[in-house]
């Protein structure tokens, strides 16, 4: 029996970097995975841990690290962390640094920004996935469990039916999804933070402004607008759960629904995923 | 053996009510449970459901009386459950109606406010608790899963020391909470919604405007302010827990943590809870 | 504006012991909640934290006293911390101590029970409630999350109909629940586990051996067999969630569904509680 | 822009089935998700429909079939759903059925078997994955979340060290992790269910019997006995995620920690994964 793929590191160290820019002070709250792959077969062969960095080291370093290269993009940390774990121990071949984002939003109080209290803010978490070779680095970013919802302007019709089927078509429905999306870079760009925003606007535009026929036509034109305004991607892969909301049947109790109260149905869950490219 | 107490109704009844005011929409997620007590002891003692109204037809009703009846506040609409389930049911003689909110926000696309679009907001879900029998009723409402952190302003000095305390002395420490709130009115107000968002305000301005010397402390000027502010309030219930973010260490590294880098430590966790009154 | 109530502590303090006998290992998890009320009031009134033995303290407490102390039963030692903590702190009055035990098996490897190997065990966490004050200590113990289903011997039939009512009568159903029981002792047994064992066993006898024509008898029964077997109990608190499966219909396919395909529907659900007394 | 990949289906359908031999039944909870790829590009390119079989039809399906066709195994219930759907619809060109199975074990009152009674068991979720399109079909098994501990008997010595490190070597520590698991399958074997114990049982035998000095070397051993049982199996593949338990700090208070009293510290973790193949 013989090792033909492993793969080992920290998952999930939490960290809070508190920046005191004067009075006023921003929060960033992160969450690192490190998972390195490299000459660490004696590991799994005979117990041999003379090439296997202790995950406590790895832990140890992504705080210290933090402290003077932790700033406003979780790519460029993740980079630096890249050439940091590939600069430093010759037994990793290669490296995935995945970092994501719980945001803190500054507070207001009485219409006035809050020097240094925060909010847990809006949903969407920002992810992204570093992986990094000697010779080459892929940057992956990314957006999850942004829940948005269309209460008009979406349908479903022209579907194919069978004996199975039992679905009306409609043309007036709750479009609701959890989005999980990620996008590949071609190169780094200079702040990732403002293109990463560009490209979930996009998101939202391409979501709200047109009628729905399929999740699939939104999905494909979410990836379209982002593509198109920001040239360093090359390809948008976006995953759309369908989260149904249903009409309830008032009509049992000599009512009618025109559309106004629906139930949840958070699964079963119709599930769409696509890659766009360019 | 005998009864000493019972009580039985449905949970957890999910419900998207969408408000179709010409263009524009606007769209309120509830989640209902609503539970009875009254001439329920022969289910228990022989089986006999001849005076229990299936918690199904109150699951039906929920939905039927959205319709007409659920509006802005989930207050009112709690009130007026719990009017009708009296109303209509004689085996019922109380009933607890608990209305969670999970709150969608307009979406904002390209700085134009969305007729029809919204996002999930995460941060804290409005909460409602009717107690009601014919004679009387109770109303409770409140926040929870609001999380709110301060970067500074906060210690914990002057506490006592024993043989088991190797807490260190800090006057400039990490304050963060995820707040549970209730209050309780002595009668209803006009417009719950205004009222709850001004004692949520009430709340953000005691954790931030002062220098914070025990969670305690900041507990008890949330509660007083709250009270100041809404004469309609007899007492305010708070449980703040400690969401501790620890310093890391990293004077083992040759480096110095100026309050800069700290690791969340959700559980264990300090955990405070006081009610306080007029 | 005066506080009325407070308490304060330590919640989710997880430990996990190895009792080393000899070659043969056990091991014991449990999760410890501390809650002290008492001379606690200036630190709300005015920072001073000079009562307020910090939860840094009584976490560091909870692992120093379970080397020694911690034995089969989580009630035994809950006692012996109410007990530790009112003699130690002059400023504390009152404590109430909450232990749950999330469990572990041994686990058995061909056929041979293994002397140091464990496996998360059935579902079912077992839980204690310890309330103390200097001059008495109330006991009350339970389960939660007792996951249990019959796949016939229940129906709901004989309810009061009306115009919200679909629900059809049934003589065959799925019941299904997550029990959640807790049980007042009205003073110490010598075997907590052994009678706590008995109590879940009577639970399941009566779940199992008679057709349930309401889970409201359903749970009458288990509370009484409970209280009849063990005499040191006055009370069984029940809440009976009922878990639904529903039928699926598959007569729309020409299909007969004779009680074999079912859908969970797990919310909304039912809920029933009750406190059966001696 | 253009599609590079796609595809749609039903996530999450939750089945329950009952089956009835006799007095004696039987149950089984799994929930099916079914994903096709094929002919999908124009509902993304115009929101044209007419080739995408709506999920609600796929989840109509999954129970109109499990009432025939579900039996002891999800792999064969996988294997006829995947025929059924490439047979029934020519748009689909291929599809993964992913099935998990929720175990519920038959309850024991008094010393017997009960004949309809059954209880949540809580130790490892079954998994089964079947991507197929018309000519060929991979079947990869597995089980989830079994969570398994050693008190003694491994350790982790002669890592390298540099100004990062702050690991103590240890000879003793506690070993704990929750397993995912998956083993592809060359070609079906006549009884899955056996089959997947005896993989388990190799993993339960290889964590248990041998000293383990290091997490990777315990992990090829499990692999490696996996594939030494069973010859329909060409790789296992096993991710093992280290559940860390740390001694507590007792001689702060005088007291000597003799690897009894541990904390557990879920986050961050180590993460170990690899494939082990003939």
């Amino acid at each position: 029996m013989k090792l033909s793929f492993s793969q080992y590191g920290k998952s999930a160290v939490g960290l809070l970097k508190v920046f005191r820019d004067g009075d006023v002070q921003t929060v960033k709250e992160i969450e690192v995975s490190t998972l390195a792959s490299g000459d660490f077969d004696r590991a799994f062969y005979s117990g041999d841990n003379s090439t296997t960095v202790p995950t406590d080291t790895i832990k140890n370093t992504i705080y210290a690290m933090a402290k003077d290269h932790l700033g406003e993009s979780i790519e460029d940390f993740a980079l630096f962390l890249a050439d940091h774990f590939l600069g430093k121990y010759p037994s990793f071949h290669g490296v995935t640094i995945e970092i994501t984002e719980k945001p803190w939003q500054r507070m207001v109080v009485g219409d006035q920004a809050h020097a240094h209290s925060f909010q847990r803010a809006l949903s969407g978490i920002k992810t992204t996935c570093i992986r990094a070779d000697r010779s080459s680095k892929d940057i992956v970013s990314g957006i999850k469990e942004l829940e948005i919802l269309k209460s008009t302007g979406s349908g479903f019709v022209g579907f194919p039916r069978c004996e199975f089927t039992t679905l009306p078509e409609t043309t007036d429905r709750i479009l609701a999804t959890r989005v999980s999306a990620t996008w590949h870079y071609t190169k780094p760009v200079k702040n990732f933070n403002e293109t990463n925003r560009k490209i979930v606007d996009q998101f939202m535009l391409a979501f709200t402004t047109e009628y729905s026929r399929a999740v699939q036509e939104t999905l494909f034109r979410m990836g379209t607008l982002a593509l198109e305004a920001v040239p360093e991607l090359d390809r948008v892969m976006l995953r759309l759960p369908n989260m149904h909301f249903f009409q309830y049947d008032l009509a049992r109790f000599g009512m009618e629904n025109k559309g106004e109260i629906f139930f949840p149905a958070p699964n079963p869950h119709g599930d769409i995923s696509a890659t766009v490219e360019r």
